[in-house]
């Protein structure tokens, strides 16, 4: 028996955004591996072993995958949002790149999902409607003033900027300083958006202004939105017009 | 009856793309809106309308679906990835802001989408695996130099890169201007892949490097991925590390 690996998108929470192809990846698995968070959403099967882990554990949860698809298991290691964006599959392909060369020739399937920005946009309008960054606000494991490097040159190019990981509880400040930073280069109006669990039955929008943003409306779950000099807001909706230009009158 | 209207991401083409979201929406539709080649995919209905368009005439079939909905319709915007990015979800608000007052109260909704973007990285690896940025390559709705000017920020920023719309018939020498100027700031061994009809059936992928990229590998239907200085390959992978100091020993 062939094993392989699917690195699955279970999209930002509700069943309704899961792909069929996730669903169906999910339904021929032996082995099921993710965040207990991730793990839980997936029903229980008799013929499916569950492999929940802490959050900060990726690295081990890849390997772990490996081993098994290299055993012959159908391993699917689940992730939040889309798995390529600040989630499970480059941790995947740093184990590939650091460990048992022939892992290199494993059957291996990244399958998209629904990340939290496009989630966390469409539920207030169209803010990433124009050019768009994202940036995760971790310093983990990069240097605090290669984010704010970014976040500067990302300003001077007038993209909207997604904030992915904007605060935790061992990272209170880093939103406040990257408030602080951004206010110098951009418009006090300028629309921000905090999105909470986007994509699930508690969603929760705040919509603001970089001026009068409040970085402690932050969680681990938030999204948070800062818009271009375009991003306007029309009726309840916020979006970000196509053209440089504004709307059309 | 009351009318709605949903902005809907059918994904880059494979029906395992789209979600149960859109599905269900379009089962309940009346009225059906969009480019014809996505207005295609959708099953015919015998009491489902179909407003098939040019893929130009972005703002006419969006008022189209206003109007429509205004009146009572059930109406489904088509749009290819994520309505979001690039796509219907932004021309959508800017008609509501330009037009009739009371359309600002109707039940609009966005339903989300896997991007092209996505989908393309999903097919070599994960290259979005850190941060990165969508830029719409084309100059049809602002100028060549606000895409100049946020390609080298980008460059500087150390952003992996999506280019979106990198050429056309009518522009089939910009994605050359962009490689040239991003050749002066970034190495020549960086990663560049050209994704075509990612998502689908016939989807190829080219994997190259800025030194070599051969601009007129792109059409329409190609997304340009330029990597960060740490993207890399392993095995038959491309994928940008979480890390700045790159893969784990």
């Amino acid at each position: 028996m062939s094993g392989w690996l699917a690195i699955a998108g279970m999209g930002p929470g509700a069943a309704q955004l899961i792909t069929p192809e996730v669903t169906e990846a999910l339904a021929e698995a032996t082995d099921l591996i993710g965040y207990a968070t991730y793990v839980a959403r997936v029903p229980a099967r008799a013929d499916l072993s569950r492999h929940a882990s802490d959050n900060r554990e990726e690295l081990d949860r890849a390997r772990l995958a490996l081993r098994l698809a290299a055993k012959g298991k159908r391993v699917v290691v689940v992730s939040s949002g889309d798995p390529g964006v600040f989630a499970m599959a480059a941790a995947v392909f740093e184990a590939v790149e650091a460990g048992d060369p022939s892992w290199r020739d494993l059957d291996i399937r990244v399958l998209p999902g629904i990340s939290a920005m496009f989630a966390a946009a469409a539920r207030i309008g169209a803010p990433l409607g124009h050019d768009f960054c994202a940036i995760n606000l971790s310093n983990n494991l990069k240097p605090w003033d290669l984010i704010e490097r970014r976040l500067r040159l990302a300003a001077q190019a007038d993209f909207v900027i997604a904030l992915y990981n904007p605060a935790s509880k061992a990272r209170p400040h880093q939103l406040g300083q990257a408030f602080e930073l951004l206010r110098k280069l951009k418009a006090a109006e300028t629309p921000v958006l905090f999105v909470r669990a986007a994509g699930t039955a508690e969603a929760e929008v705040v919509t603001t202004t970089l001026g009068a943003a409040d970085p402690s409306r932050a969680d681990m779950r938030t999204l948070v939105i800062v818009g271009a000099s375009t991003t306007r807001q029309v009726g309840r909706w916020i979006y970000t017009p196509r053209s440089e230009r504004g709307a059309p009158s």
